[in-house]
């Protein structure tokens, strides 16, 4: 399957400013699903005839494939009602009280089979397809069970033969203590550290292991424990931290050579240091800021100048972020956070390729590179964080194959 | 033309918190683009042989097809880098001198052919039909010339035979003082009030006429002016006022008989009462709020309490509310405003429709109302606000004909 795309203006992301500019008319050849040779369209010197298919893409724009690294894409149940109730002034006690938050989700995704699951999952999927994405990483967390959070990892990897998108799957079971644990958190602990750890690492069900580290989560220690339990079993390790507070979990996953740290508002000075001592991602979740009306905002200066690469995803999921969307995440970045459009760019493609432990693969126009593009009907990648609500995308390529929405 | 729809759940929009709870299952038949009758299933009686098509909705939500009451759709141009400029730090003052800012649309404007703005429109209002819309009003306003502004309300009106939709035009010369005016301000307003509104309303080429009162735009005088020109050639009015300073524009529009005012963040009490007493709707821009990073919000409880219907649109436009999505700015009002998803839907159906004076005849699932209507792949009306990104819409049904985007 050999696939020539002709007439493009690509923009790499490649290390430097150059890496965002747009390039001359030029020719990407693509084999067996990788980027065979980019040359400028006067260089081109093959012969046509030893492609499958030729696309003439007539000057439009290809940037890398987006990559969401960042979501709860898997999950039954609304929380609308609930998103109508707060506004109608009800306090978060009175919607546990009457069944919201996330153990509404929990009880809903629980009662849901893996095909529901899928079933649900694939319009948020699609929305994201149109945001330009060809990688999606996936969270389970809502199972909290062994029954339910593998149920959870399958539906998640199996959206990958219902639509052409690459999923890296993520075991969140430190995201909230589940009911029949609600008076021995330790114990759940334990029981993922040493039961469901080893089984997802042996049966390759998650490529890496989160836990919210919050206080209205997991403490520290306990966050410890699960990522001693994922490095020992070589499954690479993730953070939700400084979310609502500076607890020092972004420090703390840092040391254990963590792909990214995700959320962040509350992270200080050290809390950077780290992060760039030990090459961790930030990973922005601007729409949980936005819906949760929060007011501190991420160090973005800080990090810049402590060169952290920042990667900006969805955090896609039903109690604070239920936007699928990554362009309008991009927007929010840039207007909420005041990120410059090549920064929002970065942060769907090479930095969030780095949050997933993909940065040789993805995450950059680069002969070698797995074939993962978007092409799209603008002129200068500045407008992919500007405008909202259009279908601009023309096609991608997911591993060397064209795929139109 | 005859159309049934059996096994629907609507959702009515009249008056009260009753019109927007969902109904029992129910039929609404329609008969030459009118809603005929809407019943319970079980008391339907008709025969179907009166049909032409007959569509068995499974249950869906029906709501009445969204009204966009405030956009800019019609421009020629992008702005995208000036955006970037913007948050690489660029003042505005030197976007100015770059030619960025409301002149650079204004040139490309000018530039650009009826047919050419007519194409790059269609894509903005596609996203448009995509979050509901039925109805749009579309404002002329970056012509500020005889042949331009007249080729924008054209083009325009001309989306009608595109797309199935309805298009209400609105001349707005008065959107800013074109450069070859520039030192001369009257004279342009003397111009619109004696050449330019009475040749619209002649050739019926515009439904309303709109003023941006500001410093920025027209003073007091200039738009009253504007106003009085336009009653007495019959046109209804709209106003962008209170947007960046509280001007008394609103009181003023109100006095004329004014439709809407739009924007409002800096509306007072005597301003709320003013419309209160006119019967005019406030209509809420929250995109441009957002993108421009305002801090000062409309006054949401005044209006509340003083029954002032609030409309909410998406002042589509290419400097200060690049966004083409109806249903993000639902959720924007109630994220950054404090609307309640009731609230967010009257903003965009019945409320919607007055400000656009069309009260009467769209904007509620009524027997005797034109049947234009959005059929939805949700359970309950609170989603509308609620998740942004998914392709919820099933079809709509625009004056009385079926259409699937
Ligand atoms: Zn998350
Ligand atoms: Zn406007």
């Amino acid at each position: 399957m050999n696939l020539l795309l002709t007439n493009v203006h690509y923009t790499s992301l490649l290390a430097g400013d150059e890496g965002y500019a747009v390039s001359a008319p030029s020719t990407i050849s693509i084999r067996d699903g990788v980027i065979d040779r980019i040359c400028h369209q006067s260089e081109f010197n093959m012969s046509l005839e030893d492609f499958d298919t030729i696309l003439d893409c007539q000057g439009k724009l290809i940037t890398p494939g987006f990559i969401d690294s960042h979501t709860h894409l898997i999950f039954a149940g609304s929380r609308s009602q609930e998103f109508e109730q707060r506004l109608l002034g009800a306090s978060y006690q009175s919607i546990i009280l009457n069944g919201g938050g996330i153990h509404s989700t929990v009880q809903a995704t629980r009662l849901a089979s893996e095909e529901h699951l899928i079933e649900l999952a694939l319009p948020r999927l699609d929305s994201l397809i149109r945001s330009g994405c060809t990688t999606v990483e996936i969270k389970s967390g809502y199972g909290l069970s062994f029954e339910h959070e593998i149920k959870m990892l399958r539906a998640a990897k199996a959206l990958e033969s219902h639509r052409k998108i690459n999923v890296h799957t993520t075991l969140l079971a430190a995201h909230t203590v589940p009911k029949e644990y609600q008076q021995r958190p330790d114990d759940y602990v334990d029981w993922i550290c040493q039961d469901m750890i080893p089984y997802c690492a042996e049966h390759q069900l998650a490529d890496s292991v989160d836990v919210f580290c919050e206080s209205i989560g997991f403490n520290l220690k306990q966050s410890e424990r699960v990522f001693q339990s994922a490095v020992k079993h070589g499954l690479s390790i993730k953070g939700h931290t400084e979310q609502l507070s500076n607890m020092g979990g972004s420090a703390l996953a840092a040391r254990y050579g963590a792909l990214s740290v995700d959320h962040i508002e509350y992270l200080d000075l050290p809390g950077v240091e780290a992060l760039s001592k030990a090459n961790t991602v930030a990973t922005l979740l601007p729409g949980a800021f936005y819906f949760l009306k929060e007011t501190r905002k991420p160090p973005i200066e800080l990090l810049r100048r402590h060169n952290v690469p920042m990667a900006i995803a969805t955090d896609v999921n039903p109690g604070t972020s239920p936007f699928a969307d990554l362009r309008l995440m991009m927007n929010m970045a840039c207007t909420l956070f005041g990120l410059s459009p090549q920064e929002a760019l970065r942060g769907v493609t090479n930095h969030a390729a780095q949050a997933l432990g993909k940065q040789n693969v993805i995450g950059q126009v680069k002969e070698g590179n797995c074939a993962d593009l978007a092409v799209w009907d603008m002129s200068h990648p500045s407008e992919l964080s500007y405008q909202i609500g259009l279908n601009s995308l023309y096609c991608r390529v997911v591993n060397g194959r064209l795929d139109y929405v």
